[in-house]
């Protein structure tokens, strides 16, 4: 695997980061300088992915695809939505209507109706699942597709995390006989959901968002919300229980073995490549990249360390490790006539998971030097056991990392029982408050910082319900925060 | 591997479609029944990926991205090109302004500059690629991406041959040091589109486009062509000698050993799901489709041929070969209630490549009935030899198919002397003539038909030049033909 070469010339590798602390400098220098995207395309909010940014993205939704693959059929449908049928959800439309790119012309003619750029695909599929489901032998249907999909943002964008081309959304859709059928199909997401991110080992709350803030159409929307260094959350995956509304705009019936017919139930769920987002910034470090062994495209980087004279037996010595890794793993062979310095600084900032040095004392006794890109200590181990190790301290690494994450999450959440606490608090994280389920209660809380909803998941041993930090009454747990 | 569930409300599996002779009708039904694409989705151009089709393109392109990745890094560049940056070039821009979506609101806001829904990606590419590369040292540079595509079609549109979304467009495109060092890539690409289209079983034929034909800005394009069941052509690939030009436009150059700057040389290559298209036409007969084994989606359909009283038994033994067989390859039990014909009907038309059926005679003398989708012939086998033969199968197969798809295309190609004789002969295939180099006969002969260009590589004998069928000075052998 060869290294990216405008390495040299796009990032000045021999400045340091700026320290994590200051997470929003730290954040858009690493995305450049660890080549994950191109900050300098021509269009705000539009950014390219550099070789080494898609290596990490193919891993990643590698497993996404592998989770979703068990239950569901991938699809493809187009990216081009007419404007009669985006519109036909009217609260649908209504969520989305200020943030749509519309297509106009096509060469320099006027289209008839104007097409939408998906900025999610429900108008998309809807119309067609009506022709695909007839009878309850059609159901359940699952499928998902990986695409791009647009949003006009106004705000402050950011690569991977508020963009106005989402590369990669993965977006599932269900359809099922029963209203009870799709809250299962919820559960089953979220539980997809969990695995995917503990295989990232990112931690997460999950919430039920309030009512004013839930997918336009949905019955109800569960949250993923992981936490990011600035305290501020970053929603990382969502799913969205539709009930029978879409059905309805969209006229989806099925025949039942009695022969009567009846509207569909829906779910849909998502997830972005703000799940990229969340795993570079809860896992790096001031030094780059910290990516789990699973997902990191250079799994495990060789280097040999050259002494004048020993040069040959060195470098055979790490050639021929190289080779039997690259076997199993994703393997580099760092041979650059570079200082080791400069060579554990390059393969800290791409976040190779797993460093194995060999200089000419580990040539003499077949031993290699080996050390963890989330630890400092180095160790030394026979040459022959390496390959039969990485597997077991993959697996170590992956909890290390989410132990140590899941510490620093829990660190930024706090129980409070007064506004004032909350407002204090959420400079910093995630404040859990009791609260009612008046929406009145909600509102003045939301205007407090942004209410995450109700607690469905969280690391955190907290009584589910008590008295409404507003007005008193009884209240269930819920999640204030500043979010992205 | 569940059958997608909506083939029975989509396609009527009871009736013929039509013979392959009727090309048009054939294909439009295929596509459909078969479950590749939806073509009922209500925008004109537009089509939906069924699951299964989703699939088969999985497959394919699995192939590409192998091949791709030996020399190439994945990358993915914005699907929005600002009017200013596709402008720059103006050959190019010329080329598509015709066929160009424009976006021209964001919500409700009009945007300052309109941005094109790429139509291919050189103008979202080069103005960054003036950013990556600084010296020699930085090149080649050599990145691919698959993307979705869009053109406004005027023509009639089809699915996966004239599209306004290309779903699946693989593009590459490689930046040199020396005019040669492209020449050198346009024939690595055209080695590497061979590859592919061998192990798809789609013969080709390679032609140099003519002047008027090249891709807008490119110094010289090679075609790859395949010839449809009704005679009319199908390009399926090209390859693009770019030169300096485009560097020109955006300014790349490069700093040489001696200190000079000078400018790039760029190439660019690509295929879209008319590899697709060309896989369902070539090899596809009366009775549905005919996958090459490493595409197919299911590679393997285990029929149990249930008598009463013997049921337990037969499904038993055709699960477990199942199972094993599942350990390898895409395999499907059709357990249905079914009659074995109507099981054998929906895995011919699905493209299953090889057929096993089990029955009580089969359970006792522990055998199996193998049949291959493109033969009508049936033997019998030990069920214990069926996993070790699968692989041998799988390529005698390939070959099969390649030398019928071989055969068919030269039957479609012939060399003809006389005007009058290309008429006729295009109407059933490609016509070889010898033509000089003048524009003037060129010109003349894309009257009759559509020049290919000067043939490069045909899998017939005939001599590559001759006196000019026009003017009578001496020619190089050229391709005339319909084309879609």
């Amino acid at each position: 695997m060869s290294v990216s070469k405008n390495v040299s010339s796009v990032s000045k590798l021999k400045d340091r980061l700026p320290p994590k602390e200051k997470f929003s400098e730290w954040y858009h220098e690493l995305i450049q300088r660890a080549e994950i995207m191109d900050v300098r395309y021509p269009v705000k909010g539009l950014y390219v992915w550099f070789p080494f940014g898609c290596r990490i993205r193919r891993e990643v939704y590698k497993i996404l695809r592998e989770i979703m693959d068990r239950e569901h059929e991938e699809v493809y449908f187009p990216a081009l939505i007419p404007e009669t049928e985006l519109g036909k959800e009217s609260k649908h439309i209504k969520g989305f209507e200020n943030e749509v790119y519309w297509v106009t012309h096509g060469g320099r003619a006027e289209l008839d109706i104007r097409l939408a750029l998906r900025p999610t695909s429900e108008t998309a599929m809807y119309p067609m699942f009506k022709l695909w489901i007839r009878s309850h032998a059609d159901l359940p249907l699952r499928v998902y597709q990986i695409v791009n999909t647009f949003r006009y943002e106004t705000k402050h964008t950011r690569p991977l995390i508020r963009l106005r081309e989402i590369t990669s959304f993965k977006e599932a859709h269900t359809v099922h006989a029963t209203f009870e059928e799709a809250e299962e199909q919820v559960r089953k997401a979220v539980n997809y959901y969990k695995e995917f991110y503990r295989r990232l080992a990112i931690p997460y709350i999950i919430c039920k968002r309030p009512e004013w803030d839930k997918f336009p159409g949905a019955k109800y929307t569960i949250a993923f919300d992981t936490i990011m260094p600035d305290g501020k959350t970053l929603q990382i995956g969502t799913a969205h229980n539709l009930g029978d509304s879409f059905a309805k705009t969209f006229d989806i019936t099925y025949e039942m073995p009695n022969g009567d017919h009846s509207f569909v139930y829906q779910t849909c769920y998502g997830i972005s490549e703000r799940c990229i987002a969340a795993l570079i910034s809860v896992h790096g470090d001031d030094f780059g990249l910290v990516l789990p062994f699973e997902v990191s495209p250079v799994q495990i980087a060789v280097i040999p360390v050259l002494y004048k004279g020993k040069e040959r037996e060195v470098l055979d010595a790490a050639r021929e490790l190289g080779e039997l890794l690259k076997t199993r793993y994703r393997v580099v062979v760092d041979e650059s006539d570079e200082r080791p310095g400069a060579k554990y600084y390059r393969w800290e900032l791409k976040g190779a998971a797993i460093r194995v040095e060999i200089g000419p004392k580990e040539v003499e006794d077949g031993s290699a030097v080996v050390s963890f890109r989330d630890e400092k200590k180095k160790f030394t181990v026979s040459r022959d056991e390496v390959l039969n190790k990485i597997e077991c301290w993959a697996n170590e690494m992956r909890r290390r990392l989410y132990e140590k994450a899941l510490n620093e999450m829990k660190n930024r959440i706090k129980f409070c029982k007064k506004l004032e606490d909350v407002k204090h608090w959420i400079n910093q994280g995630v404040a859990l408050v009791h609260l009612c389920n008046s929406e009145k209660c909600g509102m003045l809380i939301d205007e407090v910082g942004s209410l995450l909803g109700e607690v469905v998941d969280i690391p955190l041993d907290i009584e589910s319900s008590g008295k409404c930090i507003i007005c008193g009454k009884e209240g269930k747990l819920n999640a204030v925060a500043r979010t992205y």
